[in-house]
C-alpha cells in the first residue's frame, strides 16, 4: 500500500511544490524516484497471489507420471554395488558383506536360510544372479525397469515381487519411492534394492542377530513377510508425516494470509497420487501371497500375510480419507479467499457510494446561476454541510436495517 | 459500520472546528481517537468472515488422520485396569469385580459361560490373558494397537474382532472412538476396553441378572451377538446426535447470518469420515460371523448376526444420506452469501449510477464560462436541480422496466 | 425500488423546502417517514433473496435422517387397530372386518387362503398374532420398528418381508412413507400397516370379489406377488407427481424471477434421497423371492416376481436420471442467476464509466484559474457541452466494436 | 448500446433546447419516446441472457422422465395395424400384407421361416396373436407398456425381447425412441412396432427378397439377430448426428457470442440420458442372447450375437465419452462467459479510476478560496490540464508494469 | 492499454488544441486515427481472453467422436497395398515384399512359422485372403470397420485380435491413432495396417534376422506376443510425450499469462479420452489372451502375456493420474486467473474510493454560498489540501491495519 501512499504524496508534492518549476521536469523526477521505490516493494504486496511461477514443482509432476516399464533403459548403472548376506538358522548367524556379486553364489543349497541383499542395481550382476538361482529372464527385466507398478509373480521354484519403499522428504514436501525387488526361493530370500544408502529394514537386522527371535527360528518365508511387513508399516510414517504436513497448510488455511496455499494443496494432492498408485497394486500383491498355493510358502504363516494385506487395506483407506480433507480444505480455502475480497470490495463500494451524495450537493451549490437560494443566508454552507453529513448517516443507518454490513 | 460513522464523523470535524487551530496537530489527535474504538469494534463487525484461526480445529483433522497400527506403540499403558466377571448359566450367575488379572484365568473352563470384561490396557496383562487364553501373539498385538481398523480374525479355537465404539462429544460435536476388542472362545467372552469409564453394555448387563433373559438361556456366541449389537445399535444413537447438528447447522445457513457455518459443515464432513471408517469395516466383519463356519457359533443363532448385518447396512446408507444433505447445504451456504454480497454491490453501484447524472449538470453548470444560458434565469437552479431530480427517476424506471430489482 | 425513489425524492425535498427550516429535526421528520414505508416493502424487495428462513425446510431433513431400529421404541401405539380379513379360494371369498384382533387366528388353517391385513401396530397385538403364526420373535422386533430399512426374512415356514408404500403429498411436496411387513406363511398372507386410512390395495380387494380373476386362483404366493406389485407399481405414480414437480421447479428456473427456486431445487434433491433409500433395499428384497427355494413359493409364479424385478430396476434407474436432470438444472438455475447479475452490473459500469469525463470536462473549466482559454468566447459553453456529449458516444462506439454489449 | 446512447442525447436535449419550455413535460415527453425504442430493441439485446423462458423445454424433460411400465395404460389404441408377412425358406419367399390380424395365424406352422411385423398396437390384436402362438399373458402386458425398460423374457417356447428403436429428429434436435417387441417361437419371429410410418429394417426387406443372402439360408434366429443388429447400429447413426449437433454447440462455445449456448448444452445433456437409458439394459438384453441355451438359438449364431454384443458396447462407452466431453464444453464456455465478463469490468473500473485525479484537481483549483497559488498564473490552468494528463498516464504505466492489462 | 492512453491524449487535445477550430469536425479526425490504430492494437489486448474461435479444435473433437463399426464402410480404399512376408524357423529366414496379395497364399502351410504384414486396406484383398486362411466373414468386416473399439475374437483354428497402434503427434499435439487386425493361425501370423509409412514393429524386424534371437526359436504365438507388447509398449512413449504436454501446459498455468491455458486444457483430457478409449478394451483383449485355452498359445508363453497384461494395466492408471492431474491443474489455472482479477479491481476499487473524500472536499469549497468560513483565510486553501492528503492517508492505515493489502 505505500506505494500508493507514495503516489498521493508525490500527486500533492506537485500541486503544493513543483508547480513553482512550472515545467514539466519535475514530473520526471518523481516517477524515478516513486518507481524505483514500487520495484523494490512490488513481490512482497499486490502481486504476492500473482506470480507463483518458482513455487509450482512442474519437475515434481514429470517424476509423478513417468512410467516406463520395459522400452527405454534410462536406468544408470550403478557405480557402486554391495552385497550382504545373513545366512542363519535356529543355532547360528553368518553375516556377510561381500565384495563381488559371485560371492552369494554359494548360498544358494547352503541347508540353512540365507538373506541376500543387494544394493545398487548393475544389469550385468543382475542377470548372473538370475542365472544363477534360475530366474526367469523376464523377472530380470522387471528388476531392471524403472517405476514400474508393483506386481506378485509366481513361478514353480519361487515367487517375484516387486514393491516401492516410500520415504518422506521434509524438505521438499515429496513422497519419494525406491523400487524393492523381492525373490523368495528354497531357503533363500533375494532383496534388490535402487539406492545403498537407506532402507528400512534395520531392525529385523537388529532381530536376527537374537537368536531368540522368531524370524530365526522359521523359514524363509517368515523372512519374506517381515521384508512386507516393514515396508508395508513404513508407509504408515510416510502418511503420518504427510499427515503433519496437511495440518501445517490446513493452518495456513485458516489464518487465511498465505497466497501459496492453493499450491501448497495441489502439491498435496500430487502426492496423494504417489501414494493411490503404491498402495492398489500392494494389495494385490499381498493378497497374492494369500492366494498362493506354493510349496514355498508355510500354512502357519498365512496369518502373518493376513497381517499385511489387513494394513495395507488400511493404508488404502486412510488414503482416502487424506483426499476428502484435503478436498474440503480447499474448498474452505477458495470460500476464504473469495469471502475476503467480497468484503473488502463492499466496504470500497459503500464508502463510495456514501461520498456520492454529498458530491451531488458540492455541485448543486456550486452552480453559477445567480438565483440560487440560500446563497446569501449565513447557515446556508452550514445547511449544505449538515446535508452532506446527514445524508451519508441516513444511508448508513437504512444499509445497516437491511444487513448489508 | 459505527466506525466508519465515526469516521464521517471525524472528518466533518476536521472542516467545522479543528481547522482553526490551523496546524497538523489536529490530524494525530483522531487518528489516535477513533482506531483505538475501532480496535475494539473490529472484530464484531467487518472482519467476522475473515479470521475463523480459532475456529477451525486443525487438532480434530489430526485425530482422523492418525492411524498407526503396529509400527510405534504410542499407546500409554492405562493406570488402573478393572476385570469384571459374569460368569453364568440359565440357573446362576456370579458377578465379581477383580483386583488382579490372574484371578480371571480360573474362568476358562469354568462349565458355565464366562464374560470377562477387561477396561484399561496395559501389555503385559493383555499377553498373560492371552498366552493363558492360547490366542495368537498378532491379536495381542492388535488388541494393544490404536486406531485400528475394524477386522475379525478367525482360529481354530477362538473368534477375534475388533471395533470401535462410537460416542458423540456434545461440547465439541465431535465423534469420538473407543475401540474394543472381543474374543469368542469356548464358553468365554472377553472384551478389551481402553476407557474404564464408558461403555455401552449396561442394559446387557441388567439381561444378565434376569434369569428369565435370553441370554441367560444362551451360550458365549448369544452374548457375543449382543456385545456386537450393542455397539452397532448405539451408532445410531451416534448418527442420531449427529443428525441433530446437521439440522442445527441447516437452520444456521436458512438464517444466513452466521459467518461460521462454513465451517460448522466441514467439520461436520470431517465427522462423517469417522463413520464412513468406521461402518464400511464393521458390515465386513459381521459379515464374517455370518459365513464363518466355526463351531464356536450356533446355527440357529446365525439370524441375530443377520440381523446385526442389516443394522450396520442400514447405517452405512444412512451417512451416505448426511452426505448428501450436507452436500447440498454447502451448495445452498455458498449460494446464500453470494447472492447476498451481489445484492448489496448491485444496490450500490445502481445508487452511485444514479447520483452521476446529478454530478455532470452541477459540473455543466458550475463551469465558468461567461455565456452559459438560462444563468440568468430565475428558474435556472430549479430546472437544473428538477432535471437532477428527474433523470435518475427516469433511469431508474427503466431499470425496472427490464427487471434489474 | 420505489423506497430509493422516495429516498431520492426526500432527499431533495430538503435541498428545496425543509432547508427552510434551518434546524436538523426535518431529518428526523423525513427518516420517519420513509423507513416506515421502508419496512413495509422490504421483504418483496431487495431482501427477496437473503431470507429463506422460514421456506427451508429444516424438519423435513430431521424426517430423511431419521432411522432407528430397534433400539429407542418411538413408536406410538395405534390407538384403533382395524383387522380385515379375506378368507377364499377360487369358489368363494369370505371377507370379514374383525373386532378383535384374536378372531383373526381361526385362519391358521382354514384350508383356503387367507389375507389378515392388520391397519395399525400395537405391541401387544403384534405379538400375539406372531405367536399364534411361529413368526421369530426377531421379526416382532422389525415389524415395530421405525425407519427400518426394507428387508426379507426367510424362515422354514414363512417368509417375511418389510418394505414401505409410498406417497406423494401434494400440499408439502414431500414424499411420505408408510412402512409395510408382509408375512407369508403357508395359505396365510399377514400384512401389517402403520396407518388404517390408506393403502395401495383397493384395486386388489376389487380383483377378489370377483371369482374368475387369477388371484381367485391361485394361492397365497400370488397374492404375496400382487401386494408386492402393487406398492411398486405406485412408486412409479409417485415419481410422475415427483416428475411433475421437477417441470413445475424448471419452469420456475427458466422464468428465472423466482428467489426460492434453489431451495425448491435442494427440496427435491431430499425426496430423491427417500426414493433412493427405498429403490435399492426393495431391488435386493424382490431378488430375495426370486432366488429363494422355499417351498412356499411356486416355481411358476417364478416368471411374477421377475417382473416386479424389472419394475423396481426401472424405478432405480429412473431416479438416477432425476437426480441428473435436477443437477444440470441446479447448473443452469446459478449461472443464469450470474449472468442477471453480471449484465446488471456491467451496465452500471458502463453508464458510470460514461459520465466520468463529462465530470472532467465540467472540472476543467469549473477551474478559478484567471486565464483559461475559451472562457469568454460565446461558443465556449457550447463546444465543452458538445464534448461531455462526443466523448461518451465515442467511447460508446468503441466499447460496441469490442463486442462489450 | 444505442438505448444509452439516445438517453445520452436526450440527456442534453433537455440542457440545451427542451429546457426553454421550463417545464416538466418535456420529460414526459422524451420518457414516452425513446422507451417504445427500448421496447422494441430489448429483446435482442441485454437481456438477451436472462429470459430463455420459451427456449427451455421442460416438456423434453416430460418425457424423459415419464416411465409408466403397467399401471395405467396411457397407451392409445393405433387406429390403424398393418401387418405384413415374410414366409420364406432358401427356395422361396412369401411376402404379403394383411388386412387383419387374423390372417397372420396360419404361418404358425407353415414348414418355413415366417417374420410377422406388426406396426401399430391394438390390445385386442396383441392378445389374440399372443394366444395363438402361447405367449405368457405378462408379455402382452409389456409389449402394450409404455417407456418399458429394455428386457429379455425366455420361456420353454419362445424369447421375447423388448427395446427401443432410436431417432434423431434434426429439427428439435431431441432423441426420440420408438418401442419395439421382438419374438422368436419355433420358425416365427413376430415384430410389434408402435409407429406405422418408420422402422430400421429396410435393408433386411431387400437382402430377404435376394435367395443368396445369408439371411434366407438361415433360420428364424438368425432373421432375430438381423433385427437386434439393425436396431444396434441404428444407434450408431442416432449418435453420430446428435455427435455432429455437439461439434454445433461446441462451436457456438468457441465463438462466444450465443447466449444460448447453456441451454443448448443442457439440452444435450438430457439427450445424453435417452441414451443410457437405453445402452445399458439393452447390453443385458443381447447378453442374454448369448448365454441362453434355448433351443431356438443354433450354437453357430452365437457369433453374431457376440457382434452385437461389442457394439453396444462401443456405442455405450462412446456415449460416456460424449458425456466427458459435454462437462468439458459446459466448463469452457462458463469461463469464457467470467473472462469476458471480467475484462469489461476490468477495462471500466481502469477508465473510471483513470479518470479520478482529473476529477481531484478540477475540483481543488475551483474552490473558492481567495488564495488559491497559481490561479492568476497565465500558465496555472495549462498546468493543472498537464497534470490531468499526465497523473493518468504514470497511473497507466504503473498498471502496465504490474501486467494488469 | 495505449489505446487508452491515446484517448487520454486525444481527449485533451481537444481541450487544449483543435478547440481553436471550434467546429465538430475535429471529433471526425481524431475519431477515425486512434480507431485505426486500435484495430491494429486489439488483438493482442483486451481481448485476448475473448476471442478462442480459432484455438480450438471442433475438428478434433468430431474425430474422437466418430465410431461407425459396421453399417456405413466410409473407408477409402488403400491406392497400394504392401504385402511383406518373414517367414522363417530357428535355421533360415525369408524375408519377401510382395507385389499382389495372391503371392502370400503360398505360406499358408510353408511349414516354417510366417508373418505375413499387409500395409493398406482394400476389401478385395482382405477378403481374398481371409477366404484362403479360412478366416469368418464377421472378421473380414471388423478388418475393414472404422474406429472399432479393440477386440479380441477366438474361433477354431485362429484368434483374431484388432487394436490400435497409437502415435503422438507433436504438431497437433494430438494422439492419433491407427488401427492394426492381428490373425494368428496355425504357424501364420497375419497383420494389417491401414497405414504403409509408419508402424511400431522396425525392431522386430531387426530381431527377426538375427537367429539368435528368441523370436526365431519359438513359434507364432510368440511372434504375437511380439507384436502386441510393442504395440502396448509404444503406448507409453505416447503417455511420455503426452506427459511432456502437461509439463508445458503446466508451466504455462504457473507463468500464468497465457490466455489460451484454458483450451489447452480441454485439448488435453480429450487427448486423455483417446487413451481412455484404447487402455480398458485392450486390457480385456490381452486378458483374453491369458485365459484363451486355445491350442495355438503355448502354456510356456503365458508368462509374456501376463507381462503384457501388467503393462496395459499400468497404462491405465497412469492415465487415471494424468486426469487427476490435468483436474487439478485446471482449478488452479482459474482460480489464479480469479484471484489475478480480483487483485486488480481491488486496487481500482480502493484507489477510486480514497479519491472520493478530496472531491467532496472539493466541492464543499467550490460552493457559491457567500458565508463560507476560511474561504478569505490566507492558510484555508492549504488546509483543505492538507484535508485532501490527510483523510486518503488515514484511510489507508485503517485499510491497511484490516489486512486490506
Amino acid at each position: 500500500m505505500l506505494d500508493i501512499f507514495i503516489f498521493m504524496a508525490a500527486y500533492f508534492r506537485v500541486g503544493l511544490t513543483c508547480c513553482s518549476t512550472r515545467s514539466l521536469l519535475c514530473c520526471n523526477s518523481f516517477t524515478n524516484f516513486p518507481v524505483m521505490n514500487l520495484d523494490k516493494l512490488r513481490p512482497d504486496k499486490y502481486l504476492k497471489y500473482l506470480n507463483p511461477t518458482n513455487l509450482f514443482a512442474t519437475k515434481r509432476t514429470k517424476e509423478i507420471l513417468s512410467a516406463n516399464p520395459t522400452i527405454i533403459p534410462h536406468r544408470e548403472e550403478a557405480t557402486d554395488v554391495t552385497v550382504s548376506v545373513y545366512d542363519y538358522d535356529s543355532n547360528s548367524l553368518e553375516e556377510r558383506k561381500m565384495s563381488g556379486i559371485n560371492d552369494c553364489f554359494a548360498y544358494k543349497n547352503s541347508g540353512r536360510t540365507s538373506w541376500i541383499n543387494i544394493d545398487g542395481l548393475r544389469k550385468k550382476d543382475v542377470e548372473s544372479v538370475c542365472a544363477h538361482f534360475d530366474i526367469h529372464p523376464l523377472i530380470v527385466e522387471d528388476i531392471l525397469s524403472l517405476n514400474q507398478r508393483p506386481k506378485l509373480d509366481e513361478a514353480d521354484n519361487n515367487i517375484f515381487c516387486l514393491l516401492n519403499m516410500l520415504y518422506y522428504n521434509e524438505t521438499t514436501n515429496a513422497v519419494e519411492q525406491e523400487q524393492i525387488s523381492i525373490i523368495l526361493a528354497k531357503d533363500v530370500v533375494i532383496s534388490f534394492q535402487e539406492d545403498a544408502h537407506r532402507d528400512v529394514f534395520n531392525s529385523l537386522r537388529e532381530r536376527l542377530k537374537s537368536p531368540a527371535s522368531k524370524v530365526r527360528q522359521r523359514g524363509a518365508d517368515y523372512l519374506c513377510y517381515n521384508l512386507l511387513d516393514m515396508i508395508v508399516d513404513h508407509y504408515f510414517i510416510v502418511m503420518e508425516k504427510l499427515g503433519n504436513r496437511i495440518e501445517e497448510v490446513e493452518e495456513e488455511v485458516s489464518r487465511g494470509n498465505n497466497p501459496r496455499v492453493l499450491t501448497h494443496i495441489t502439491q498435496l494432492r500430487k502426492e496423494l497420487i504417489v501414494l493411490k498408485r503404491n498402495f492398489s497394486p500392494v494389495r494385490e500383491l499381498v493378497n497374492g501371497f494369500l492366494r498362493s498355493e506354493s510349496g514355498l510358502l508355510e500354512e502357519r504363516h498365512q496369518k502373518y500375510f493376513k497381517d499385511v494385506y489387513d494394513h495395507i487395506i488400511q493404508a488404502a483407506e486412510l488414503s482416502e480419507n487424506y483426499r476428502d480433507i484435503i478436498v474440503s480444505m480447499q474448498d474452505l480455502h477458495i470460500n476464504n479467499v473469495n469471502l475476503r475480497m467480497n468484503e473488502v470490495m463492499k466496504v470500497m463500494a459503500i464508502v463510495t457510494c456514501l461520498l456520492a451524495p454529498a458530491t451531488v450537493i458540492g455541485g448543486i451549490f456550486g452552480m453559477n446561476f445567480v438565483a440560487i437560494p440560500w446563497l446569501h443566508s449565513p447557515y446556508g454552507f452550514l445547511g449544505a454541510v449538515i446535508a452532506m453529513l446527514v445524508i451519508p448517516i441516513w444511508m448508513l443507518s437504512v444499509f445497516k436495517k437491511r444487513g448489508w454490513f
